[in-house]
């Protein structure tokens, strides 16, 4: 038997992903985004929902570009701090030491110390409600030396990005091994 | 100093999400989607994002509705499966030994045994390539009983859901509590 919720975004498992612009005089901002994720194999798109409220919002409009810092678990704090504080007051990188490198493939920056960045030029706006849709077409991934394989393989562990409940809004690891894809099922029914 | 890995949709965080329909005869389908997630909180809305070639992308598009059904860790194999084989040749969930049940607020199913369950009336088609995403509107959220206090709070450590990282094609389970959003950052700079 279920219980009934209401109609809310109840969702365990967001990514906690950091959306780097540059605004109107060149400086760059970071902001936490958990509404956020792949939406298109080819060409290979993500997408972050934001309020318009947010100085991201202006910025990505203006510069047509963003990139998505994944952040590892050391940097929990700093990714939640990025979430509060808003850029129009304060220089969120430089208050919380850390690094903006500026893409060589979009008008943006990423965070240099966070493992794995997505490059993304706007594609598609797409007003919803609270939130906007900001679709962007990944122009390039890059991730740290050390976790890059001599094959050009990511050490998928080695990233250990984290996820955002908006239940009970709080920051999760990722856990153990359950499987491989499209291999675990092939023997049901 | 990163290193690039091309333009690809390298994510490691996906959500499982079963996504349930009926067909033009009335028969449950369900598919799995891990380009999904949250768009909007108000109206509170998600997505999944469906290639054309799915039989999930017609039933959408006929009934205007879907739910998501979250499965835990248990039904993996199960949810692998829904990601393998298609609606158009097999009642997957009778293959599975899962239960279709008529959601109550839209014109879809949800399957019976996974803990949680969004119902979602679709808000708007975006084509962006080769997927398409369906923005629905949540209607309802609904969990298992056992799994939601009495003051009505779900239990988020008992639904055990698990993700998809598209980047070595493997399931990972959720891991340990990292700290509450909108305080970890409180004290940073």
């Amino acid at each position: 038997m279920k219980k009934s919720l209401g109609a809310a975004t109840v969702s365990l498992t967001n990514p906690v992903w950091i959306v780097g612009t540059y605004d109107a005089q060149g400086r760059p901002n970071v902001m936490a985004a958990a509404w956020a994720g792949v939406c298109c194999s080819n060409p290979p798109c993500v997408y972050v929902a934001l309020r318009k409220a947010t100085y991201t919002y202006g910025n990505i409009l203006q510069r047509r570009a963003y990139t998505v810092s994944v952040p590892c678990e050391t940097y929990v704090r700093q990714a939640d701090f990025f979430g509060i504080a808003s850029g129009r007051d304060v220089d969120k990188l430089m208050v919380a030491g850390l690094t903006p490198e500026k893409s060589d493939v979009v008008d943006a920056p990423y965070v240099a110390e966070f493992p794995l960045v997505l490059e993304c030029k706007l594609l598609r706006t797409v007003e919803i409600g609270l939130h906007t849709q900001f679709i962007g077409q990944i122009m390039d991934v890059k991730a740290d030396m050390e976790l890059v394989g001599e094959d050009g393989h990511l050490d998928v562990a080695g990233v250990k990005p984290f996820l955002f409940s908006s239940v009970d809004r709080s920051y999760r690891a990722i856990g153990k091994l359950l499987g491989p894809a499209f291999r675990l099922g092939r023997d049901v029914g």
